[in-house]
């Protein structure tokens, strides 16, 4: 399936700000870009690097004043993402080393408070994909899917609390369950065709039978029309964009997907 | 200063339990490490990697049963650490791209939720060494320090409202305080010479003036005798074990530091 | 200066082929990449990925019969490079450590037999960026320019005894005689607006007073329109594709530059 | 196998010379080190990091006068290194990414010169290990291994014209062969119980069957008692001791490795 995905962002800075920004899709095992654009006004320098995760970064100094950034990319992706029901579990001892740091508590995953909540909602599973199934479905069962829900992100602890969320929010109770389990899973953020209302979508991939497999109970099971921008730990480490200073949010986010 | 560091750990598991282990420190900027011991008995396979924070880690399966774990080290350490009053705080456009990671919030420093506290403590502060400064000795003044108060670590926002912590928690919070301000802070674990009741210790870092500097709440202002082991962006980070599976605390740790 | 860069590659493969590719530009310090596109026909499964020196890359089997690869860019590049004299020497001690693979000789630099060689062009030099200049000066007024001179790719030592040959060939020297004098260097590959015949070019860069400067004995000495793809030590790190199997050189590769 | 290596240089130098050492054991997949001990007289600051290859290397300024270093390691090793004849080449499409880098040529292993000779020596091979195997058995057949015999390091084309070498000369051609082959191969330098004469000791690894194998036309074929020290594409990136400036050879090399 080719997609054709933009973001517009417009802001009014008071003062000269620091942006990191993180809204360049890559290609990788999943996703072919094939075209891309990404635009600045006014024009500022740009540095970009590449993060712990492997995200591609920009960093500017917006002037103050009205800012915008416009980026699109035509992509392919698959026309159905991978699921493999009981893919193994990977024992910590034989994990790839790159992915031992999505086994750790973040900022808001506190996967080391969710021990025996993840035992009871996979008890009987087979351990791996079939256990992560089991928490996606659990999420979808029992915590209420409200987009425009929350400003603010607020911690797994907090989104069990509520019994409802954003898609931020389930992705993050989602693997804070996983971790608990040792299960390595990690934040992605992106495009999702078909989302309604259109916006920034965010989802979790877990690590079983030896790769990544995505999974997102703000959906339904079949799992199609998925383009990345970000992987991280959870959302502090994939944020579209991380101002320093005065918070001064967008006036302006208008994001879209199509087919090509 | 040449200091001899040592560390014992005993366990018993029940069953083969997946551990990563950080108890080997590098030959860094402020220390040299010119003897080193590590020994595991029984004897079993051990992978050794750097993780992303550059930690010499080890990944192991210890076997049911008793397990022990020992190292020491020789270090020379300098007679006082460096501090620098006056250094200046460094623009997020400037900053290297590997600190970057140590602005963000993680899961025991949510520094997301510290911005008015920060600049409230700070106020008037020349930015950069001096705010961390104020904000350690805030912490001195304002958070006691009770070794051995906490066993499970809590995160900033529980050690500001219980006004007392561990040293881990009142590294945590100056963590937190600092990224508030823009500040990239992280978390070092390892000995501390003349720590009463002996044990492994945990202090912070700030980036101010182009390089990490020192900061201790829980000690005086003279900096001496530190050897550190670990850095991560907080203590999920950097412990010393972290064990996958059933918890089993260790029955019996040892740590010892003395000059040579 | 706002440049368009496209490069077509195709080729005819008897048999199923693998490849790694560099041809995406990223955006960087000098030049900013607002739009870009990348196209393969047929279509195949490809991975990106980024190698040791930044690049990146992709990584593909291309099928039998008919293969083509286009790429294109539109790339904000600075007026005018930036130069330096004077810009002083940094003495190992003091490099960055992510400099000093670039030290050492590699498969088309020999650095390790220039040492006299390169004191001797550089006498009465200030250490540091004056001594590029000077080597570059040199290759400029020895190494005959002749563009199309050689296929495979010579070594810098081959390349001295000549006394002539191609972009490549006089960056390898160039980067043998900086080395020699412990003042990293390494290999470019890119488009340049107005070369004559149109290719993709290789030139160098030397690292000095701090930081990268570019250099490029093939051409005069104001530099502009540069928009590199690659990084490496030489040729070998920053080939645009690397044919593993039978060796099959593309038909037709055809490389345009101009303004918008 | 437990092993005590040791390794002592002494210089004397004229002026103040930098230095890149690379002498550090590092605990691995083959080997455990258990105690190590790193001493450099007089005292100078020395600053660790981790190379592009997983090395750990020092950097310091020696003075002007006598400079002495001296390492000592316990280590663990297998009592018989893993063989696995039959082991499948892996194509370059499945490779994992850290191992391109090893199927480039470098500056002592010209491997684009070596195609017709490498398939012509491993005909009839299955391809993978065994490919490896038979370059192994040509070189230990048509290379005379003569300790002691060269002093520069020369280049795989260089060795294969004289039809002998030192440990590293086979070793480097050994490697070619295999990269020319789009196996990937790297050089090894350590330790190696029962060398005679004992020095420092080098040879190869090559991947094949989804791992690194060891290789040594060096010696029999029973592979036990190596020590790895340092990993890279060939001796320019594992040199022990990495001198800039005015050349200055140990005034003393003495090596030893006994069993415990």
């Amino acid at each position: 399936m080719w997609l054709h995905v933009s973001c517009q962002l417009n802001f009014e800075f008071e003062v000269p700000t620091s942006f990191i920004l993180m809204l360049r899709p890559r290609s990788g095992a999943q996703q072919w870009i094939a075209r891309e654009e990404y635009n600045i006004s006014p024009t500022v320098p740009v540095t970009e690097f590449t993060d712990v995760y492997g995200n591609l970064c920009q960093r500017l100094v917006a002037p103050a004043g009205a800012f915008a950034i416009s980026t699109a990319a035509e992509v392919k992706t698959p026309d159905l993402l991978d699921s493999a029901p009981g893919a193994a579990f990977v024992d910590v001892c034989n994990l790839p080393e790159t992915v031992l740091n999505y086994l750790l508590p973040s900022r808001f995953c506190e996967s080391d408070r969710f021990g025996s909540m993840a035992l009871e909602l996979t008890a009987g599973c087979l351990l791996g994909y079939d256990q992560v199934a089991a928490i996606e479905n659990w999420l979808r069962a029992n915590i209420e899917y409200i987009p425009g829900s929350s400003s603010v992100p607020i911690s797994s602890i907090e989104v069990n609390a509520r019994q409802s969320g954003v898609c931020r929010d389930l992705a993050h109770l989602g693997i804070a369950l996983c971790r608990a389990l040792s299960i390595p899973a990690r934040m992605v953020v992106g495009y999702l065709h078909g989302l309604y209302p259109m916006d920034m979508h965010a989802w979790f991939e877990a690590f079983v039978g030896g790769r990544w497999y995505t999974f997102d109970a703000t959906q339904n099971s079949e799992k199609c029309g998925y383009v990345a921008i970000g992987y991280g730990r959870d959302a502090a480490d994939v944020a579209l964009y991380t101002q320093f200073g005065p918070s001064a949010p967008p006036l302006q986010q208008v994001v879209s997907v199509s087919r090509l």
